[in-house]
């Protein structure tokens, strides 16, 4: 039985029945938006200054952090769907894969968002272009690294014709 | 205990004893570097053409990938010390952080990559851009959009003054 009501076209998986590998929390997230509902659509339409709680039990992880100007933030989706594979979202026209949305729902509803950092005061990291829900699981912290990470010119085909 | 013997320098975090959410491989990704020790140290040193496996039960999420000229690739690093925080891998100076390093070592050794997708048939993906060994497990795709995930005036301070 899928997680959630499907929506006309949407198809649902069946999951397997054991996970593969373990997760641990390392912090949260601190946003203004206590509901999913509440969360802009994308970090795009959001500046508002969001604070990274990391757990003190990986402080030692942080040394030279603060010489980074944008961090990738690996955080996990916790009320996200897992099993929703075709998705119609009502703002688009028609359904899209889960692998070619950015859509909480997949298999492993793992978002991976680009900050800028603004600041470091121990183990809180004040930031600029979140857009989860207040108290979301902190997963990693990774250096943006705009020789490999950043791709001006990408296009994304499907959502550019829905625009146009 | 630490997870790996620690160099000079390197400090190890004391981990949970439980885990918080639960991962699912999805599939593999098929590169032709055997072992961790083979790999190129980063993927803007491989342009070797690699195929990303997924598997035929999440075939459903890939409808309108194609059109994507770029995916963000999760991938799991399975080999990889969970307890590092403070590391001192050999080509750099001095030891940095964790949550500072592309190192496949951290608290949850979840990889994110930036590959060019050449082709899609069926459920295999052929891309430029890996850098992992053959056989690891995948965890996600998402299309990259330049106007959220290009950052091309990031900055590394740490890194940059290492090599200056």
């Amino acid at each position: 039985m899928p997680s959630r009501k499907l929506r006309p076209g949407e198809i649902a998986a069946e999951l397997p029945t054991t996970f593969d590998a373990g997760l641990y929390f390392i912090g949260r997230l601190r946003t203004p938006w206590a509901r999913r509902e509440d969360c802009p659509k994308n970090s795009g339409e959001s500046q508002a200054v969001c604070t990274i709680e990391l757990d003190p039990r990986y402080a030692d992880g942080l040394r030279d952090v603060e010489t980074v100007s944008h961090l990738i933030v690996l955080y996990f989706m916790d009320e996200a769907a897992r099993d929703i594979l075709l998705q119609a979202p009502n703002h688009y026209k028609r359904p899209h894969g889960a692998f070619a949305l950015r859509s909480p729902a997949r298999p492993n509803p793992i978002a991976c968002s680009v900050v800028r950092l603004l600041r470091v005061e121990g183990t809180q990291l004040e930031v600029l272009g979140l857009d989860c829900r207040d108290g979301t699981p902190l997963l990693d912290l990774k250096p943006y690294f705009a020789s490999i990470d950043a791709v001006p010119q990408a296009i994304v085909g499907w959502h550019a014709e829905e625009q146009g």
